[in-house]
């Protein structure tokens, strides 16, 4: 899809704020100095994926170009970033989709599910900001070790497969006392290193049991290997790492997993201040908002700025523009289907712009009244920059 | 993408009602007679396409299998039908798609704007299904000239662009006595030939003006040439012909267009009469639904029957299975995203079906009441069977 590409290249921005790219804000073709990992090429498992539409950070890191996000408010599948934490599992992991198995444990009858039976209980569809919790690290002073997203570490999925529920009331309840839905993915550890230090095992609060699905389709089609097909555990409002590739145990437990990944990984902590299970762990996503065009500068007249929004476990209510860097706003409204309290809102504000620079960057609110943040605070792993201070993108108007 | 596709070779059905193919409902792996145009190679402009999705029926017609439509509400553009009525223009289409003019007429300034200068005057989304009138001519007795589709001349796409009803704002309003909105496609018309016998240039009422939108997106990315970019006119919905491809004006008229396509072209008329203006023309579509899955035969036990409904321009209201052929029915669940009254929405039916055979089918009823019709009126180009009759599909349960 070649030719679906080459306008995206024609639109992205010249200038930026904050530390943004250019190269980040997709300017591949931009005479500024590209990020090297822009010029990366894509692993075999995600060979099928628009390399021009992404900045290829690692081999197991590929993060979408900020003006790639268009008006359609579900993320292409073919442009969705990519994080895995391991290696993904080869190809063979999606021969027999059908035959892949789940275990399940802390229920009345624990036992195994192939993917054909998990077909055949119950079907449900959600759309959902899928984010890694390491969205906007680019952003922040310190360098936190990670890729160094900008916005491109999101995108808005709709997915569908069985829900928890439905499996669980067919297996007779949730044990006495359990507390949390732990799943596991099914990565090869690497021989020689201690399983807990490295699996993909998370826990999050049981109730989200109502709302999460075991998942076979992503946007219509059965899930790729890259985004953790044959099936891959969804909690809607809870940042990417919770959602568990190639699941295959859920468990509904008394305490959080042992795993590293849970107890000192994807915590919430001061600038070099260690990992710990009394810290914040990366769960449900703050309400957050950015544009997506004008991403480079632009002649004057009327502008649609316009951009996304979300409020993790909310929906998003309103959102605001600023051209002037956060003085002055004006109410965007939204365009398009409104797919859900976990979707995003594509929003869009017409703007008469005189010549001059604009600072351009937008603030959502979400249906409880919780307002995106100024600026985010340092925190040791850079997750989730969501302050509207760096979001922003400047733009010369002649 | 192939790993995608693998799962669905191994979901396609055995058996099939009525005048079904096996090859049509996407059984490539199975063996029975394939369809000679299953076998055929995707045209250049098309090549992007997931060809093991599609049915390539010509090299101006390809069909969506129809076990390909999952659960994701929004069909991938990779596999979105293909129906073009005349070449499409080429390449150089869509090299610099801001500079694709459009002309307007019958409006208080008439003149050209360019995509660039559409961009910047108001942005909308529809979700809407884009069906050919044609879609079911495979399944009428009588040997209708066109491509045989069976259900896969339809999907469900997201088109982003500027509404119609801002472009005429911005002109000066629609000339007085005005009744139809004309929009003219921008393909080359072959030398030697009379371009009114064959240019595709269609009228409809001019209420739909408050609709319409002249999309330069498609799912969220710039419209492929394929599918009709850098710009189309987007009648929500209205069949597939009416959403002009490679739209170069958009005219204000007291009548419809004197070319053929429109005199006797798309109307809806008995079998071996001729077209004439005073027929029907193929503009609102009708309330309609098929099953997707189950479409293969099943081992017995509980089962999820699925499939797509709509409603044209109403949003559809109720869902009905059948798995005794129609005589008796049950009401199905919608799940998923509800994108708005011109989308489609998937349904839902728990089954538990005991070893036997199964006729499968569905019925739609929109918000105005109108049922979803038990079989189609034979019309002379076998334009859009929706009888719940012939889209049942057989399956046995052993």
């Amino acid at each position: 899809m070649n030719e679906i590409i080459r306008i995206h290249r024609r639109h992205f921005l010249v200038g930026a704020a904050g530390t943004v790219s250019a190269a980040a804000l997709g300017a591949s073709g931009v005479s500024v100095p590209a990020l090297a990992q822009d010029a990366g090429a894509l692993p075999e498992y995600a060979a099928w994926k628009e390399v021009e539409a992404l900045i290829v950070h690692s081999q197991n890191t590929m993060e979408t170009k900020r003006g790639v996000i268009g008006l359609g408010v579900v993320t292409p599948t073919d442009v969705v970033f990519v994080r895995n934490n391991l290696t993904p599992p080869g190809e063979e992991i999606v021969a027999d989709r059908d035959a892949w198995e789940v275990s399940f444990d802390g229920v009345g009858e624990a036992r195994s599910l192939t993917v054909g039976e998990l077909k055949r209980l119950g079907i449900e569809s959600v759309a959902m900001v899928l984010q890694c919790s390491g969205n906007g690290r680019g952003l922040f002073d310190h360098e936190a070790s990670g890729s160094p997203w900008i916005t491109g570490a999101a995108g808005c999925v709709v997915w569908s497969g069985v829900p928890v529920r439905a499996v669980v009331e067919e297996l007779g309840g949730v044990a006495d006392g359990a507390k949390f839905m732990t799943s596991t993915g099914g990565e090869e550890i690497p021989e020689g290193i201690e399983p807990k230090e490295v699996m993909v095992e998370r826990s999050v609060p049981l109730d989200n049991m109502e709302t999460a699905i075991l998942a076979w389709e992503m946007n219509g089609e059965p899930i790729p290997r890259a985004h953790g097909g044959p099936l891959r555990m969804i909690v809607p409002g809870y940042y990417g790492v919770n959602n568990v590739k190639y699941v295959k145990r859920v468990a509904f437990t008394e305490n959080e997993t042992d795993a590293k990944i849970q107890t000192s990984g994807y915590r919430l902590r001061p600038v070099d201040v260690g990992g710990a299970p009394d810290q914040p762990s990366m769960w449900q996503m703050k309400v957050k908002s950015w544009v997506t065009h004008p991403l480079m500068d632009s002649e004057s007249g009327r502008v649609q700025i316009y951009g996304v929004a979300f409020g993790g476990v909310n929906p998003v209510d309103k959102v605001e523009v600023s051209t002037d860097g956060g003085e002055t706003w004006q109410e965007a409204s939204f365009t398009g289907p409104d797919l859900g309290r976990f979707g995003w809102r594509v929003f869009v504000l017409p703007a008469d712009l005189e010549p001059g620079t604009y600072t351009i960057t937008s603030r959502a609110t979400d249906s409880e009244g919780n307002v995106q943040e100024q600026s985010t605070e340092e925190n040791h792993r850079g997750y989730d920059y969501s302050g509207w201070d760096r979001l922003a993108v400047d733009v010369t108007v002649a």
